[in-house]
């Protein structure tokens, strides 16, 4: 955010954000998928999670991935090598994902017969929070590496989230990080959020967070079966 | 940076802080002091570093901070431990520092007699590398937990360096990181960067860091000593 931009436009950014957002979330629901905003810093492991995760999930469901990067296509390519379709979004220099830039590929895109729709937001701590997507979920992703003070720092986007996943965990014998108090400060900004340990790298910790995913995929198509009705 | 400003918009911005940061280092110059701006994504240990720095620096130089946090004092309250002058600054919604909030600070406080002023931005990869604050050295640090192709995948900030830091050395056994493969994305981007390995918690690799801080600000004075004969 700019404090150069003055609040009021700030405000009607924010607000054309959310329409947008909402007019995404329509295309999600109609689509019959679940859509997960995946933000955290630079470096945490987003992508590596992604390419455990598809490996997990793709055994039983269809997933597609949309990518946010500065430049380039190196995660897109990663991951695509999991064999699922990844939407590549280059943002230049925008350090956030917005709704404008999702909606754009939602209507390039099809995503028939899609489960599971993953957007990889930019590395970053701060901005993702502001600029909701239109998402079901928003996960962020803590690495062990980066200090269990981290909460406390970047409260916004760790209020405004479903789930929170300390990462790295297989490098915790070398880090001062106390998952207990980690939780503890997330607990305090966000009652209700789902925390998870893993390590992409030794596996351990990840059947956890795709029996979360599966479960809150099927609330999410209670929920939307349940409102359909509802009209009808 | 948001696409929803326009460009037009977006130039303005940024010229404002262009001539503000002129502005400042007209200051810094005036006080004969050295400033740096450290830049990171979160949590890849710039207060640990400084930490370390202001203990070596402290024994024969005067050291200031200013500190910049989206909210709180936490990294300002390590800091002055260490017996040195912080200021903060609480950017709130914003995700870097600008030339307008160093500015502020330069006019509240004195800083006679300061030999080194650090200034640690927020945690963030992207926009910090768009507003100059009119340091004399932009240092930029890469933890090897992060992963060593983020000079490919943030590559404005590491362009527009004078020095890159690889941070946590101690856990290159455990992570899958290559320093001379970072090293060549950098010298990719930007061919005279200087680079250092290190280790906070080890202290491995921190007197070339501190050396470096040394003569860099030795050939500052003296280039300020020689534009002021030259206009005498």
């Amino acid at each position: 955010m700019h404090e150069s931009v003055d609040e009021h436009q700030l405000e009607r950014i924010l607000q054309n954000n959310e329409d947008l957002a909402t007019h995404n979330r329509e295309h999600f629901d109609e689509l019959g998928l679940m859509s997960i905003n995946l933000m955290s810093a630079p470096g945490a492991g987003k992508t590596t999670l992604l390419e455990r995760t598809l490996t997990a999930l793709t055994e039983e469901s269809r997933c597609a991935v949309i990518e946010g990067d500065m430049v380039g296509e190196l995660d897109a390519d990663r991951l695509r090598r999991k064999g699922v379709d990844v939407s590549q979004i280059s943002t230049g220099r925008s350090c956030h994902l917005d709704a404008q830039m999702v909606a754009r590929v939602l209507h390039a895109k099809a995503f028939s017969g899609v489960d599971y729709l993953f957007i990889e937001n930019v590395g970053n701590l701060v901005c993702p929070a502001e600029f909701p997507l239109g998402e079901h979920r928003r996960v962020v992703l803590l690495s062990v590496t980066e200090g269990d003070d981290k909460p406390i720092k970047y409260p916004v986007i760790f209020r405004q989230c479903d789930a929170v996943i300390f990462t790295k965990c297989d490098l915790l014998p070398y880090v001062n990080f106390n998952i207990e108090s980690a939780t503890k400060h997330l607990r305090d900004l966000n009652p209700n959020v789902k925390c998870f340990s893993l390590s992409s790298v030794t596996g351990q910790g990840i059947e956890k967070w795709i029996a979360w995913l599966g479960a809150e995929r099927t609330t999410l198509q209670r929920n939307i079966a349940l409102s359909t009705s509802n009209r009808g």
